[in-house]
């Protein structure tokens, strides 16, 4: 199971090169993750108004080919790894080309830590949100 | 009195035109703020600490040149009017050319509302913060 | 005659008020003003191809109310003055707020000298792009 | 030999975390990069004159600490790696603590290929750029 979003490239997000620069990746893989987790009928939102937050603690990206201002996205995204504390998505970003056809541009991963939002110490979120953790834990793709 | 704060244009900064976007102005002003804060030994922490946040009401900008990759920019700041309630900076974005001339790129102002940082309800900075609020208002510029 | 643009604001568009950075605005007008000119069978990019370039001269915000993380909002694009150097375009931003009524956030205009890509220099519209023009012209909000 | 960049956290570049937001770190990386390149009496300005782009293939970030705002940042660049194709700069971002002890919030590493501004295809930066390339490949630090 894994979520799809629907992203064009905004003018603001290209750099000199003519190409979507690539600090903007991490923040389509965040749109991203941001759908997947309605996916389970919740909110990133309803998990901070339930006191936890998601820092990140790793990123990775690896670039194949450059996104152009106006290209309509696909951002796919898989939940890959999730234990009490941790949890780590997996990204696609591909446009389709003339064809029709799917071209990766980009895929990459980010791991984040479950912490509390006041004392930003880590947290259980097992036992903190047992319902989300549940089926975030049924949807864990295979790699 | 006012503030210089200096600022070189970023890679990430640049689009497709090759020039500095335009949405990287309101960000160089803020820098600016900043600074023009700090000269009254204060800082925008110290007023987000003590419960006063500064949203925007109104912004405008100006365009005269673009800014390049790598231009090492001025931004002056001024404060140009201010009420118990409202506050108004001026800023003024500068490159030195060839002959070490100053050229205005760009220039605007913001106007901000203080409000209570819970409540997010406009709050009286005189009586919230009379030290301050005499600070910067014995340094208003006459425009 | 205008277009209606749907954007979510992001994590990334937040700050530490809790609410989307106001230099997020210029960029989602920015958004808007790229779907009012699909709406004419044309494209920035095709602008652009064209040898014709849209940089910023002016650029005015107010600010109503703040958008928040995961708001979806609605931007609504117009021109409201178009000569054969210069064109002008107002923005509104909404959202829906519990009761389904729309509310709006922010409003804006920008105003754009028309130049060529090479020379940077200002370009006559009128007479390098007459189909665009036309078409434009032809759309022009009263006031 | 490497080269310290230093950064001031900017209201616009934190979340509604309250911290720094994580894609800012490829853009610091960046300024790092930037920074580096010029200890060899070139800018990567003068890079893309001559014709060669550095468009970024690889791109990890590890993140130990947060970034607020205000926070006086040092960007520390290395070059780890080159070939005639690839170059690969490693980067650590800290602060001071209180006692004036540096402390790591990320480090990272960014590979990157060198391409043909006009053609986007790689190119042998040893052939077209033999002093940079000479330059460059003296100073690789070892790992």
């Amino acid at each position: 199971m894994h979520s799809r979003s629907y992203i064009t490239v905004r003018y603001a997000e290209t750099d000199k090169m003519g190409i979507a620069h690539h600090s903007n990746y991490p923040i389509w893989f965040e749109v991203g993750r941001t759908d997947f987790i309605k996916m389970f009928k919740t909110t990133y939102t309803d998990l901070e108004n339930a006191g936890v937050m998601l820092p990140l603690v790793n990123l990775n990206c690896h670039f194949n080919l450059p996104a152009m201002y106006e290209d309509e996205l696909i951002v796919r995204t898989w939940c890959i790894h999730m234990t009490a504390a941790r949890i780590e998505f997996l990204y696609s970003v591909k446009r389709r080309d003339e064809d029709g056809k799917e071209v990766e541009l980009c895929y990459g991963s980010t791991e984040h830590g479950f912490i509390d939002a006041k004392t930003f110490k880590p947290c259980n979120v097992k036992k903190r949100l047992p319902e989300l953790y549940a089926k975030l834990n049924g949807n864990i793709k295979e790699i």
